[in-house]
């Protein structure tokens, strides 16, 4: 999905005015001081379907991470650096103040600006139970009342609500997933008798969706059937979805002791789990704060534990491993044809490339592929200085066109039943400076060396993340993102708990995980670079004392030499990229026109040969 | 100290039996089932005087980290896996069960060997509120009680007890210290004002130490008075020593404010604080459990924090740096001499050369440096495969004698008032295998690699520790431990909280903290080799994007190049490498003889020219 333009703000700040005016009358009408809205819907997850976009509905901002607050005299939005611009494009000064998320937290202010005894009104489905709890040692001295909301005002008053998606869920055939979801709810399952415990809940969607080996498409990116599951001691399991997303072939699929219900069923069953004084397995973290509510309130004792799927999931099996290494090879062929292409306009000297022609072409050539399944994330595709925000978006701005800057940034990646796929590439499309090709050649080193390097069988993604930097750093310079994430089998292209960031201490690299390997280099209002191949995770073959682990690249499409500066690659950094490209020219070629190959044996030629 | 060497065991037995029985009375007086003695004196530190060595009294046992429980029927002593060969030595297997202290924890063989309503005598003042709240928790269930002892009873029985030591204290001059005690205290006083708490109270003795710029000999190797200190929200405070360590001196050097008190006044004062309804600032992890028990019990608020004298001292202040510049200068020329002795001595085949022999002579060799105030550590002194051992120590067995091996390897350090030092060089004394000088220029290439590298301010131990190990992961290789520690300023060697270690994600390396660079490789019954700087954290003065740190060396002495393999070096490394061995030359060359000097030339010439 791609978001729409900017609406006028004259024109919207109309409509906002009113629907804020509907929140207050609610306010009044159950006594609240106070009402927050975040942007979230109750799965919690990166992706947002329209018709849960409450805080747009109220305020007019589409970007990520904001949280809304209306009170009987004010109201404001709190947004993060990366959309303090934005926020007043989109959100009239008129209606909302403008705070900062995490320097003036939302918290804070209410404690602030709220009197002894007054009542914010909140919908216990759309935060962390973490929030919750914070908000209640927040507001305690102060004897500030949070009162959890039986329906969202928003939901009455939003008379031009968008239908909720009604994609079909689709059933993953074990020639893509490698393991039937009976043999997954046993391990859950014996885990459960391990601790003495009487149920799972999985409030994730791509846990559950792992889980009875489903998919679907009721969010953009992830495809997934937005569902909960409770597993239970034995082993049976029930999976709430919206009713219509699945039929009775879903019975055969998922085997045994499996029920599926309604997704509005489930208050019963934590109701039910709450009367019998069960013991109940939760991630407090990423589970939003009505279920351990329910939970709680019916009587069951809730335990906080990571939910064990993300783990499991996160490990590939040998069939999932075959599936990411074939959709790699699809997003390979469709951005090596797509590379081929730039160069070729690119001298031809086309004017009218701009970064959405250039972003609809390669998620066309992606859309060639067999199976394809839609984009993995909104493609970034930056000309010159757009490059430098990591989080740029040229839907929502006038799409730069190529022509008047040296670099152009394009990181892409689709779902496939096989897998989920996840590249960038950096583009020599006209005159470059030295730093520039400093600064690439450094990126790119750090690149090669994190994915040449052995290590023991536990090390943790934060000892890995310093590889990548280390080129970089020597000059200076450093990059302001994690060097790595987890991605999914034909699920969250950004998978936890799997992460390569100076900011994770916690995760460890195991055999069969995949993870990305993403240095870059951002030079405000200049330019932007980074190279990001997906890696698996496998045992290494060296003779040695422990255990150690190493890394294979799956992402399969040149790397541009044209940006390198030979004379700073080590003899191992020019064999690692000449043995890639030995790999892409041999996998990639026969699926390329005559043209296509011939460029591509140019560009992958030795790197010696290529200056 | 070394350790005296071990008694026999058939004359020890039936003095330890004696021992046994008089706790066992004890018990009997009192009603206890069970008393738990640790290896700890009150102050929970790394070293221990004599006097207080009482599991060592009971057991006979003298390494480190054990702790022994007896009950009226049986009696067990619980030790990690490095001494479980040690134990077995010294402990008479007819008085005491051997168990491993992390396999099989004390408190589950207490838990599971006592009966419900059993009680467990032991001394607070011993074991840390931690240590404490596990075992209220632990025994929670079972109803065993934990019975807090007003006296332990092995003081009572210990006739031919040593006494405390009676080494003076020492006012230590801001010439050394750079930084008046009234200054440090106004910080602390700042802290407790800004938090709203009423006490610090410090109990770990280099942070009180480091507070009232004093120092001592109460205990081997950290040349501190054993004390306690408290100081209020208005920058007063108490020190807590011995009567007798400090004199009425001690005033005018602390400045205005300060109190000298008996060290058994804290309880009055501890009393005080509870009385007056204090909050009182402790760290937990690192007091015996006695002074927040205490607290507790006559009414205090205890709120943990970590102790900030802990950061604060960390951070050497200019005339800090200089001084510790100024002992490694001295114990670089006392380890240089000692390095072309040791040439010179096994060019002659000099047989008698032990490893006690070898560490007396570099011992000797430092206590020729003016100001020498003893070693900060045990020197190891191994010789061959003994260097694999990484907690070797020659006085606990036969020294073995230079002549059969390739490799020798001395890890020392020593305590001045300008500041500690801490080194290990690997030589080659025999003929030594390819594989040794492999891994010997991998071990260097680390320590290169990380002595070099530019870092952003704000990176974390944890993330430059990979640095270190990166060429031996590449071979398969790795070592177990961390690859460097904080050293203090004329205090201890290992200094918290800076690490540099896999195992520990927390600690930041800031301007001005001091860090060893030490990895190293341990092949089990064959060799061990480890090269060891010590670094000063500062700013690097390139240009660059964000603030950058790097670090200088402040060891001096040479590194041996005949057990290096050149091949594998990069010309970076070459370069460092040479010029690290131009400042020692430059620097150490005029502190020695002429022979000494010639010697120092030779090795320390370019490393092209050496093979």
């Amino acid at each position: 999905m791609s978001l729409p333009s900017i609406e006028s703000i004259d024109a919207a700040s109309a409509t906002l005015a009113q629907r804020l005016a509907g929140i207050r009358e609610f306010m009044a009408r159950e006594s609240l001081d106070a009402f927050i809205i975040p942007c979230a819907d109750q799965f919690l997850g990166e992706y947002l379907g329209p018709d849960v976009q409450r805080l747009r509905w109220l305020t007019g901002f589409t970007g990520e991470a904001a949280i809304a607050v209306v009170q009987p005299e004010r109201a404001a939005i709190f947004v993060d650096g990366r959309f303090t611009v934005q926020v007043r494009q989109q959100v009239p000064a008129s209606l909302f103040e403008y705070h900062h998320l995490i320097e003036e937290p939302h918290l804070n202010w209410l404690n602030n600006t709220l009197q002894p005894g007054d009542r914010i009104g909140f919908d216990a489905t759309l935060h962390t139970y973490n929030w919750y709890q914070d908000a209640i040692a927040a507001f305690r001295e102060k004897d500030i009342q949070l009162v959890e909301l039986a329906e969202n005002p928003i939901d009455r008053l939003w008379n031009d609500r968008p239908a909720a998606s009604d994609a079909p869920g689709i059933l993953l055939d074990e020639k893509y997933t490698g393991r039937s979801s009976e043999d997954k709810r046993q391990v859950l399952s014996e885990m459960l008798q391990k601790k003495g415990l009487d149920a799972l809940v999985i409030t994730q969607p791509d846990a559950v969706n792992w889980l009875f080996n489903i998919r679907g498409g009721d969010v953009p990116c992830l495809p997934v059937v937005l569902s909960y599951a409770i597993v239970y001691q034995d082993g049976n399991a029930d999976l709430f979805a919206p009713t219509g997303k699945l039929d009775d072939h879903f019975y055969p699929h998922a085997g045994d002791g499996v029920r599926l219900m309604d997704i509005a069923t489930i208050e019963h069953s934590l109701k039910q789990l709450g009367e019998d004084g069960a013991d109940v397995q939760l991630d407090y973290e990423n589970s939003n704060a009505w279920i351990p509510l329910t939970l709680l309130h019916f009587g069951a004792q809730v335990i906080h534990g990571d939910d064990p799927c993300m783990v499991m999931k996160a490990i590939k099996n040998r069939i999932e491993i075959e599936g990411m290494r074939q959709a790699h090879l699809y997003a390979g062929i469709a951005t090596t044809k797509f590379l081929a292409w730039l160069d070729r306009e690119v001298a031809a000297g086309t004017p009218t490339l701009d970064e959405g022609v250039l972003a609809d072409k390669i998620e066309a050539l992606l859309e060639e592929q067999p199976g394809y399944n839609g984009c993995s994330f909104e493609t970034i595709s930056a000309v010159g200085p757009n490059a430098a925000m990591c989080h740029y978006n040229h839907t929502l701005t006038t799409p730069r066109t190529l022509g008047q800057d040296g670099l152009y940034l394009i990181d892409s990646g689709g779902q496939f039943p096989e897998g989920t796929t996840d590249m960038t590439r950096t583009i020599k499309v006209g005159d470059v400076t030295d730093e520039m090709c400093t600064r690439y050649t450094q990126v790119l080193q750090g690149h090669i060396r994190l994915a040449a390097t052995r290590f023991p069988k536990g090390t943790r993604g934060i000892q890995l993340d310093t590889i990548a930097r280390q080129p970089l750093w020597q000059a200076g310079c450093d990059y302001d993102h994690g060097t790595g994430h987890g991605v999914g089998h034909f699920l969250g292209v950004h998978e936890t708990p799997l992460r390569m960031s100076p900011q994770e201490a916690d995760s460890r690299l195991e055999a069969g995980m995949m993870i990305t390997i993403e240095p870059g280099y951002y030079k405000e209002d200049a330019y932007g670079l980074r190279v990001e191949n997906l890696y698996v995770v496998k045992p290494s073959t060296i003779a040695s004392d422990v255990p150690m682990l190493e890394m294979e690249s799956l992402t399969l499409a040149p790397i541009d030499c044209r940006l390198i500066k030979q004379e700073l690659l080590s003899a191992e950094e020019f064999q690692w990229l000449d043995e890639y490209h030995q790999q892409v020219q041999k996998l990639i070629g026969p699926y390329l026109d005559a043209e296509e190959k011939e460029w591509l044996t140019l560009v992958t030629r030795p790197l010696a040969e290529q200056q």
